[in-house]
Order: C-alpha cells, then structure tokens, then sequence
C-alpha cells in the first residue's frame, strides 16, 4: 500500500524535522533536498524512509546537528574535510563544493572526509560537478554487512559508487551503484514481501549460498558484485575495498568492521579506529582535458550509439546509466511521490514526537 | 606442455624483438620489462605470448616503433598525451610519469592518453605510483568483446581498472581486474582445454546465456560482471562503460564498437572516432591528504584484519588483492617463467622470421 505525496508537502515536513533537531537553517534546506532527491529519483530506500533514523542518531548524540564542517589538510588539488559529526547529507554537499573550486583552479580537485554519517545516495553528490561542465566522483563506506570472497565475517559496507559525466543533447551519464551484488535496499523489499532472493545475493553465517533475504539478521552477509569466486566476486570485493581506503583510510574516517552502524539501535565499536564514517569526492574539469563542445559531442556520439544498440529479443532497449532515474524524477516532481504506509506511519508519529504541526497528511 | 625458462633470457630475446623492429634503445628496454611484467606476476596471456602479435601490428603498420610520446592538452592536475600510435608498453609508462610529476607538485595527476596501443597489465603502471608514496590508478579500453546488459552486440573491451595503494610493513594493495565476470585470457585457456564455462561468463551471438568458450568466434560475447540482470551486470557494464568514458573520450581516442582490434588480421573500423585506443592514469599523493606513517599503519591494520578474517569451511583465507600476483612474481623470478610450448614454438618462429641471434632455446 502506498500513498501519493507532492514533493512540496514532504519537503515542508522534512525540513522543520530537521530545524527542530537544531540544525541551522541553511543546512535544513540542503539536508532536505539532499534527502529527497532519493525519493524522486526513485530511490525509496535512501529517501525519506530514513528520516526517523536520522532522528533516532541525533537522539542517541550520535549526529551533531550544527557542525563546523572544515578543511583539516589540504595541497593545491587535495583536501581532507572533518564532518564533525553532521549529518553527511550537509557535509558531503560542502566537501563536494571544495572538490569543485579545487578543480576550477587546478583541473581536478579530491576530497577525503572523515567524521561524517550516511550521506543519502551517491549520485546527488556527483551531479553537483555537472552543471559547471565538470566529470564528478562520490564514493562512501557504510556500516558492515557485506563479506569479502572466502570470508564468514561482515566487514565492508555496500560501499557505492557514483561517477557523473556530462553530455551534450543528451542527459548526463549517471552511473550509481553499490559494489554489491544487490543494494540492501532491493534485499530489503524482499524481506517486507517475504520472497526468495536470486542466489548469489546473500550467504548464510557459515558462508553456505543462501535465497532467503532474512539471513542477515541471523549473521549472514551481502556477497560483492560477482556473488561468488566463479562469477567474479573477488573484484566486487577489490571495489568495495577501494571505496573503504579511498573514504576513510586515506580521510581518518572509520573503516572495515570498525564503520559505526546506521542504526541507533546498534552501538559503535568500542575500539574505533578513525572518526565516523568518510566519503570519497572529486571533480574533473572537462576542458582540463579538452574542449567542452568536443568532449559533449562525443559524449552524445557514445549515448546514442549504446543506446541504440541491438537487443535480446524482448527487451526493448540497453539502459544508458541515470535514464531511469532521470525519468523517476520527471515524473515524481509533477505527480508526487508515492509512499509505503507503513513509512507514512513511522513518520506521522515522528512528526507528533518532534511537535510538528502540521504533521504529514494524506 | 610448458618450459620453464629464465627471465634474464626471455628478457634478452624480447628486447632484440623490440630493437629489431626499431624502437629505440630506451624504448625497447622498457617495452620488454612492462611486458614481461606480466609473465613475472603469473597473468600469462598479456605477456610474452602476445608478442608475436605486436609484431604482426607493427608490420601491419598499425604501431609505430618510434613515437614522439607527447603533452597536447594540460592543467596544473591534468593532461591528455598524445602516444602517436606508439606501444601502450611504451605510452602508458610515459604517460604514468607525467602524472606522477604532476602529483608532486599537485597533490594529484590524471593523464589521458590517446592513439596508443594495448600496454600489457594495468597493475604496471599503477604500481609504479608506490615508490613515492603515492596511490596509482590506470585503465584501458581495449577491442570491443563484451555486450552491455540487454545487448547482442559487441560494444565494449574487457577495460580493466587497477588501484594500487602502499601499506607500511604490509605489501602494497593492488587490485587489478577486467570489469567483466572473467578476463578474455581466462576464457582462452578453457578454449585450449575444450572445457565448459561458468554460466555467467558468456552469451551466444543471440543474448542467449552460453557454456561454449568458443562462442566469442560466432558472434558471441563476454558479459559484464556480475553475468546478468538479477546479479548485477548493469552495474558492470557501468563500470566497463566508466572506463571507457575516461580513457577515450576524455582524451580523444577510439571508445566503444569504434575500438581497433588487437590482431593483425581484423582490420580496424573504417570510420574511427578519434586516434587509437586510450588510457586513463592517475597518481594521488598520499601526504596530499595526511602523513604518509598514519596512512601506512593504517592500511597495516585495514590488510591485517582482512587477511585474518575467520573463513568459509575449506578456504584458507580472504587474499587480498596483489597478493597472488606478488608471491608469483617472487617465484618466477628466482626459479624461472614457465612458457606454454606452443607459445614457444610462436617465439621461435618470430625469431627465426626477424633474424634473431641466438634464438629462443630450451
């Protein structure tokens, strides 16, 4: 069951939840629109589903509602941002901006940030570079619930990574995804509807292959793009690595099996390693490389002629990266965004907790 | 069949290879030692046995043994090299030098090249980014051999992605990976042997899933990681797609069904797109973004407990990436390189057909 909600009326809701947590103005309307973003590019798992639990951190102090984000290291293309604990839907927007100017100056420009929290979906970052005709990158580690190839323990994240690249007549190429097999979102939805997993999604605690999607409450674990070593899990592996070095080793953030979980319910490792979670970010400018119109030209030479490609029979066209999300995202903007009840509940009685009035309606 | 044969005489024998077909001195040795890189970490179909088949495009007139390897575009952080239809064992490590240099004075470096050729394994040039304390990344685009998700047609190379990033009293992380659910020359030795695929790896010229290794030569196709849709090849194809992008169209070179085959006898598209094929490397200072100890002991502690992360029944332990490649390296060369016979009897026939003196024994 679910209910159509305008964007305007989720935006209104969400945003006093965060004024009421204390954060300042301007970092309640960027943590809005960053939140749901998700929510209209069809994300629903990343959206506004996890407002509570934004809440529920701050509850526990364990999200810092006015953070002083900072740069704590930096060189001429380089920088390394301290989150102090804000919410990453702030922090991430405000080290993406520094990886812009870098790059305005430099031709590229990378930041580390360390001390942040879940910073919604990947892709909003990276298609800040787009309008200034710039390639962007957003990476970040995540709370453990995935195994590397061979491994019975959960020690990497969903670790996703978004790269943003801009074309011409054509939409942007928007690549986001999780280095697992499946994001957790997807395994999610099968456990609300209790249907079997394809195998090669999960394992159980002992490492056994396993279709039942509530595994991971019983010490199992997502399995790395590839799903076993035959299909190639090692890489999935060496890519949710590389999102775990580049995020937080290279940042001072937390990392592996020392990532703070998302959830209240769930304490912190007691013998942290670094601060909070990170985040990976960067942006290329195009014509560091060479002319804009060139590179656009081509851009859209390579779209169409992906997306015109001949199919397998019954199915009607390859996916060029960002195009369903893109379409999501028309289309909810002008209709609204459809809600599951049971999100709608969870956020009607965080409305009366906090005192909103009015609370959400439908 | 194999004999095992020293370095030190492979190495000779190429380098009178890569002088005979006039490259210089200075090229010729360094052409020799990136090949045989390969060979050394155990990766046997991008070493020795592929250089009857750059000789072959030498006389086709598809290398050039002299290339003016130069800058033609470039920012403080960036820059596109033009490799003048040199060897990509030549190319790439130039080009791997000018980002470094720029990572010096930068923080970080990013060279695209164009109208380059295959440059042997990707780990090779990354890796030369650890001896300054640096994290090195490269990729390559390469002939058209996979099918996107949803496609019969063959639109993109196997594209590999390394990362490389030092460790302190661990050896260096160095991932190194075709962005499909098996490298093509994985595929080759199950040709030789006339064993099965994994289901997962291929597809016939219809999209249909295949076993057949041999379904590449009537018109079939590898497949992205993670196979097919339920186990994420859309997120390969993103990734093999992201390598692309970056490698060739950043930098002016040949992307997608436009890529020049690697062998002589298919003879490149006659409506090219750019120069070449491309390749995308990168060098990051690690103090760029903290102090080079604190990044090294954590990344001894992020390979420590990897390494020792409680395992499946029946497996060893988790590898980490570079692992294998490292303790091959270390064998082979003290003890030898074993040489596939008819990869030797291929050698002795180039070098009877170029007038080498002595050719290769055994």
């Amino acid at each position: 069951m679910e209910t159509v909600l305008p964007y305007r009326q989720l935006f209104d809701f969400t945003e006093a939840i965060f004024l009421k947590i204390g954060s300042k103005a301007d970092d309640a309307r960027l943590a809005t629109s960053v939140l749901l973003r998700a929510d209209l590019r069809g994300i629903d798992s990343h959206g506004i589903a996890r407002l509570s639990g934004y809440v529920r951190l701050w509850e526990a102090k364990r999200v810092n509602a006015t953070p002083n984000v900072r740069i704590v290291h930096e060189s001429p293309s380089t920088a390394v941002v301290d989150g102090d604990g804000g919410l990453g839907l702030v922090v991430a927007p405000k080290a993406m901006e520094i990886a812009i100017g870098k790059a305005r100056t430099c031709g590229t420009g990378w930041v580390a940030v360390k001390h942040s929290n879940h910073f919604g979906i990947a892709a909003q970052h990276a298609m800040m570079a787009l309008e200034h005709d710039m390639i962007g990158m957003s990476m970040t580690n995540a709370s453990p619930l995935v195994a590397p190839t061979f491994s019975v323990e959960r020690l990497l994240g969903t670790n996703p990574i978004c790269v943003a690249i801009p074309a011409g007549k054509q939409p942007a190429f928007v690549a986001d995804f999780a280095t697992t097999t499946a994001a957790n979102g997807k395994l999610e939805i099968l456990q609300r509807k209790n249907m079997e997993a394809p195998s090669g999604w999960i394992q159980k605690k002992n490492g056994e292959s396993s279709v039942n999607p509530h595994e991971l409450k019983d010490g199992g674990a997502l399995l790395p793009l590839g799903g076993d070593r035959d299909h190639g899990s090692h890489k999935g592996f060496c890519l949710g690595a590389w999102v775990d070095i580049f995020s937080a080793v290279l940042s001072g953030a937390n990392y592996g099996p020392w990532v703070p979980p998302f959830v209240s319910f769930l304490a912190p490792p007691a013998d942290p390693v670094g601060e909070g979670i990170g985040h990976f970010l960067g942006a290329m400018r195009v014509d560091a490389f060479r002319p804009v119109a060139d590179f656009k030209n081509h851009m859209d030479n390579w779209i169409t002629r992906f997306r015109d490609a001949k199919t397998i029979e019954g199915e009607e066209a390859v996916i060029i990266p960002g195009d369903p999300e893109r379409e999501s995202e028309r289309e909810r903007t002008s209709k609204g965004i459809p809600i599951n009840e049971k999100v709608i509940a969870d956020l009607q009685e965080l409305g009366a907790r906090m005192g909103i009035r009015p609370g959400l309606s439908h």
